[in-house]
């Protein structure tokens, strides 16, 4: 049979159900701006936890829960020996996030069963659809907590020690919304999974740039942070002559068109931003004693990082003397550049083919679940755009035809993988 | 006479005693960092005044207060009709503020009335000490309000109306201080200043690192300041690729070390600084959307600040557009450039030939109530260095033998104005 016979054989899923579905869960948390607050580990995220036990229930679907609360909802194939296909994402979003950042993954997820149960199929290996604990990190830290737990990443009791500003653990909290489960972080049901296929916006504007639905996601980039510190003198503007100055401003001003220049010259995958920028005293007229700003490198390969490292290394001493200043330079967060495994991308580029989706290889800037289980398990991921490339913000939208294009895509990438045995 | 002879008749003051001045008005409102908080209209204000009237009335001079607590000591000459020779400063200080700035010119004025006391010399013209209310500004605004007031810069009611931040009003805390007197501003019995001369700690680096003791101010700096508000948009660091981005902090660093090109092109005079930046949202991992800065020009001529405006608006919006940025330039603040009298400014550069004092001729970057005062009479200005130009702080410090050698220039120009009748 060729592919596109087999395919002509595949149902599409209800994008109407998904989108009702993103729709339903945002009204918990929802805020005055069209946004949603639902913060890990909280009531509300208790609230959308039970939300989304409830529909995979209806669905018939067998529910498991991790001692970190990680959640995964099973229906099962017809080989008893095959592994699990899975897929997911996240439920807790940013104080003031948006309803699709983590959301749609899951969903999606959870439209591919409801569409294989209307249709009667049964798949050879078994489907999973996942919710990971707290990939935001924005009340309990590290990000990305569920899924670096369940890749061994973190050891269940780091994790559950870890305290929010009021001084709660994520073990009493898991305790208290009744999402502390049994399962061992990492065990899966008949072994670790054959594969793994997460859907998310975007997060950024390249899909939509382009005008396209689908970005086939080849990987994820490498992070390293920086806190760099740029001392002078502070003085009064007037009386200073230019020769006679010690200015952090401006060197820091330099380094932050050089952290730029560094980027460029790693196109198109390297990335330099300076996000955060504090100025001591601050005041108008005296020239700046003391600057301190971040550098966010990011590259899809270590060796382009350590070049980055490297050529700021190299550059912001002699910028810092130009100006009479001194500066130190502190790395204070590494991620590794991760490849998502060849057969999954490809199942994912061969199911948006058989779609007649347009679509592009992208390269994750932003860090997500699939990637810490990338590395105990076959992952890739699918991205649809977001408008204006906007997430983390309250105004976060996507396109329903997208959304849906997402689902299809899912859902092809997960058969393909899971082998469909009969239809009812 | 050759100079020569004349000036061995002239007698040198008494460093000791005015250092020793020094140190005792440094006591009231002392801090415990060795620094002064003497702000204006405070008690501590008011026990700084009374300490410096006592001050004049043990050495015989004649005090009155005007409408605006500006307070005047006068040593009478033996011409009726001769206009007087005045010098003076302030002695209100910043909130964490040093011993010299300002009380310098006023101690260096009144031992200019103890020497010529203890040496029995009667001058033609009267003299003047003056201390100016209110020059730093940290409490109540405008700075410099006394001798602006003076000069007609400012109406006596709008001065008297200001208010601090606890809306007490300038009048108010006159009456209270008991320092609102009766002489309507800019009143000068026998008519105005025949000239004015002030003595004041550089409060920068130049004379320092010229290892000279004696700055010739031949004038102030003009300064005009800017608000500059470069827009962007806020997104993922992680995400958005380099050329889709619209990064506020980039060209806002490109437009800083710009200020610094255009201050260097109008050197030695021109002077450009970037003290003041806020960012927006300033978090790590967000590429900034917003960012606002100071812009601080300052010039010696008019037509060098009209340079650096134009230069400023002719290369910020292409560096705003390169950066898919927007940007408004507010001008906020203006100072004329203001040139001393041609006369004062050779009497202050001849005492200090006579002497044998090695010096340099500069131009003030910073404004004093010289300044105002030069529009109405006459004025010059004496600098002496402070250590590592260090000012507006507590750690702000001059050596003895530089405090001596700039009183000693302010009497040879004041009594070469004022001419030396007779010694006892």
């Amino acid at each position: 049979m060729k592919p596109e016979a087999a395919s002509s054989l595949l149902p599409s899923i209800d994008g109407a159900r998904l989108w009702a579905s993103l729709m339903d869960l945002a009204q918990i948390g929802a805020t005055p701006k069209g946004g949603v607050c639902r913060i890990a580990l909280t009531d509300g995220d208790r609230a959308g936890r039970d939300q989304f036990v409830a529909w995979c229930k209806a669905a018939g679907l067998a529910v498991r829960i991790d001692e970190v609360g990680n959640i995964f909802a099973r229906r099962d194939g017809t080989d008893p020996a095959a592994r699990a296909v899975a897929t997911g994402s996240h439920i807790d979003t940013q104080p003031t996030g948006g309803k699709f950042d983590g959301n749609f993954g899951v969903l999606a997820g959870l439209e591919v069963m409801r569409t294989l149960n209307d249709q009667g199929i049964r798949t050879r290996a078994p489907l999973e659809v996942v919710v990971w604990t707290n990939e935001e990190g924005s009340r309990f830290t590290p990000v990305m907590m569920g899924s670096g737990a369940f890749a061994g990443v973190f050891a269940p009791d780091f994790i559950r020690s870890q305290k929010d500003v009021g001084g709660a653990t994520v073990g009493d909290e898991l305790a208290r919304i009744q999402y502390r489960g049994e399962q061992a972080c990492g065990d899966v049901p008949g072994g670790m999974y054959a594969g793994y296929f997460e859907a998310h916006i975007e997060q950024g504007p390249v899909l939509e740039d382009a005008q396209l639905p689908i970005g086939i996601v080849s990987g994820a980039l490498g992070q390293q942070w920086y806190d760099v510190t740029v001392t002078g003198m502070d003085a009064h503007a007037g009386p200073t002559p230019m020769p006679l100055r010690h200015d952090a401003m401006l060197a820091s001003a330099r380094m932050i068109d050089e952290v730029n220049r560094i980027a460029l010259a790693e196109a198109p995958h390297g990335r330099g931003t300076v996000g955060y920028v504090n100025v001591k005293p601050n005041s108008r007229n005296v020239i700046p004693g003391a600057v301190s700003f971040s550098v966010d490198f990011r590259n899809a390969a270590q060796d382009g990082l350590d070049r980055m490292d490297a050529a700021m290394r190299a550059s912001f001493p002699a910028i810092a003397a130009g100006c009479k200043c001194d500066v130190e330079i502190k790395q204070v967060v590494k991620f590794e550049p991760c490849a998502f495994d060849a057969a999954c991308v490809s199942s994912v580029r061969q199911a948006a083919q058989e779609l007649g989706l347009a679509h592009m290889d992208v390269v994750s800037g932003a860090g997500h679940d699939a990637v810490y289980v990338a590395q105990v398990a076959p992952a890739g991921m699918i991205f649809v755009p977001c408008k204006n490339g906007i997430s983390h913000n309250e105004i976060e939208d996507a396109l329903p035809e997208h959304i849906t294009a997402g689902g299809n895509v899912l859902l092809r990438a997960m058969l393909a993988m899971a082998g469909v045995e009969s239809r009812g």
